[in-house]
């Protein structure tokens, strides 16, 4: 699919930030894709989908999540997280997109996972670092990225985790196992 | 069993700092079943057992941890970690104790467990909070357990995942899901 097609789609589904959010991430993905050698019209397809489902009702995405058999305990953590593998589900149903590299990289964008391919390492800290992006912590990201993929990643995870359990807000699991699976990698 | 013959079987496995240390926990159990109104001297023997197994050698431990099928997943994180589990499965196999709430309380006085019992608690906190520990954040963890047994364990466990993010070190997911339970709790 082209770009431009790919953007009218996902426009009308999501607000004007975070429109601008998403073409952060389609720039960002794409220079990644060329830096670490991914190719870029997959990266850019999957960063402009990444938030797909972004704006879909709870009660949608919570039917979805049951109807389609995913993970059980998404329901117990905060529906920001549902946008994810929610999404990924309705980019292919709704919008025809079968690559399951694209359809992977959408649903593990929020969490990581353990062994994450390329793409999916690169939809997940473009949708980190992006310009429009602007906490406490991100230029050291930013920076990372340059040299070292996985190092960023970490130090994303690092900040998200600690960020977290600083607001008394649940971590997911999967975030916790992605963050384990860097520093095992990181002490091998 | 009487607290003079349980501290002389649990002495020869201890170095002394240890053994100080145990009489600490010891001491903290009583008082902590005291004011929540727990069984004062099952309080008693789980704490001066809690550590039966920490001078374990790792083989021995990692022997046990597969012996015995408990969660495989331990293997893969810091065999500081072992001693718990192991520790409870030789105090009923070697010094003979039955008691289920105190063995529990062994077993999971390091990362603590969803849904704990109070004993367990008791033991968790205990161990944090005795008077020879000396870390940031402690005396916050000592402040909160005179009113709020459950708001003590959350603050030790955001404590606990705060530094082991920090130093770069895995995270046991037990820590994580009891963490997640007392936010939940919290929330309700």
């Amino acid at each position: 699919m082209e770009k431009d097609k790919a953007l009218s789609i996902v426009k009308p589904h999501l607000t004007e930030k975070r429109y601008i959010h998403t073409i952060g991430v389609m720039e960002t993905a794409v220079d990644l894709a060329k830096k670490y050698g991914y190719d870029e019209k997959k990266a850019e397809l999957a960063a402009i989908f990444h938030d797909y489902a972004k704006y879909r009702p709870e009660n949608e995405m919570k039917s979805i999540i049951i109807e389609q058999k995913m993970p059980k305990e998404l329901l117990d953590f905060h529906p920001e997280l549902w946008h994810a593998p929610v999404g990924s589900y309705l980019v292919k149903t709704e919008v025809g997109i079968e690559d399951v590299d694209i359809l992977n990289a959408i649903t593990y964008h929020t969490t990581g996972r353990p062994n994450m391919t390329l793409l999916e390492k690169i939809i997940f800290i473009a949708d980190y670092i992006e310009p429009n992006r602007n906490f406490p912590g991100v230029e050291q990201v930013r920076d990372l990225v340059k040299t070292n993929l996985d190092g960023a990643i970490l130090q994303s995870l690092k900040n998200t985790i600690i960020y977290l359990t600083k607001k008394n807000a649940t971590i997911y699991p999967d975030t916790l196992y992605t963050y384990n699976y860097f520093i095992k990698m990181k002490e091998e």
